[in-house]
């Protein structure tokens, strides 16, 4: 297995974040619906667009390697999203619902933010210029997007103690 | 479901994260006896010994709360570290093993880092000092954890692109 390289684990790892973006799309749509607070549903609205172009910024990187676009399941997101589907259930109308979904999608956030931090290492040490470009890009986003929910939890976890009283 | 609290949310996060850290015990073993740099291995060695404390301050925290230490499938985790495992077998004996299980190590930490924070904000919220201190106490080393792994990276990086060059 001496040929499986740097290169080949840039690769890899771009496959799998790319089926984390595709695989996250679509939940932070059934997240935005599920949020009671207009301001949580709003940052998921929002991100979900940014989503949308961070899978068109990791075409792009796929380009730059010469290969086709291409995801390989992503086991660390499956479990992360399954654990958002569990509170959306059995948080669903109760007072702290908003609180656990926020956690959940920080879940979600962090997982990006390590995956995207080490691609971008990668593709500095080969030496792929426009790729680090394109991935510090969505790192950045994605840093944004933990911090705006931070900032929205307090809102939302006092909310959620004031309705439980 | 409206008797569903902050409260609640707390406990069952709890036991999600009293989950990981049990796993991650025995999982880090594998990861050090993996890893092919001894500063990796190292590395791992440090950090199980520092998650069998981790798992101590969680059963003081369920005993501060007036519960039972009780363990509930993290399906994060199980994702997280499915994706190290494959590392492992896929990867054996190439040289980029170790930049891909120190990226896997570093996803594992980041998901302990967001659960740590956000158990440590509710607990703040719920009045829980002393639970504060302990969460903030890991919160503290898997903080430090993933720094340690971050100046690592490089030189595990770059080996990785020598050994195959």
């Amino acid at each position: 297995m001496a040929d499986k390289t740097l290169e080949t684990l840039f690769h890899e790892t771009l496959k799998d974040v790319y089926y984390a973006e595709k695989k996250l799309t679509t939940n932070l749509r059934k997240m935005a619906r599920a949020a009671q607070s207009p301001d949580l549903k709003a940052a998921f609205e929002a991100h979900e667009e940014e989503t949308q172009t961070q899978v068109e910024r990791l075409t792009q990187v796929f380009e730059l390697i010469g290969k086709r676009p291409r995801a390989k399941t992503c086991d660390a997101i499956e479990g992360i999203i399954s654990e958002a589907q569990e509170i959306m259930e059995e948080f669903k109308g109760s007072p702290a619902h908003d609180a656990g979904l926020l956690a959940a999608a920080q879940a979600v956030e962090h997982y990006e933010i390590v995956r995207y931090g080490t691609l971008k290492a990668w593709a500095t040490q080969l030496g792929l210029d426009e790729a680090v470009t394109l991935l510090d890009a969505t790192l950045q986003e994605e840093t944004a997007a933990d911090e705006k929910l931070s900032a929205l939890a307090e809102s939302v976890v006092n909310a959620a103690a004031e309705k439980a009283a």
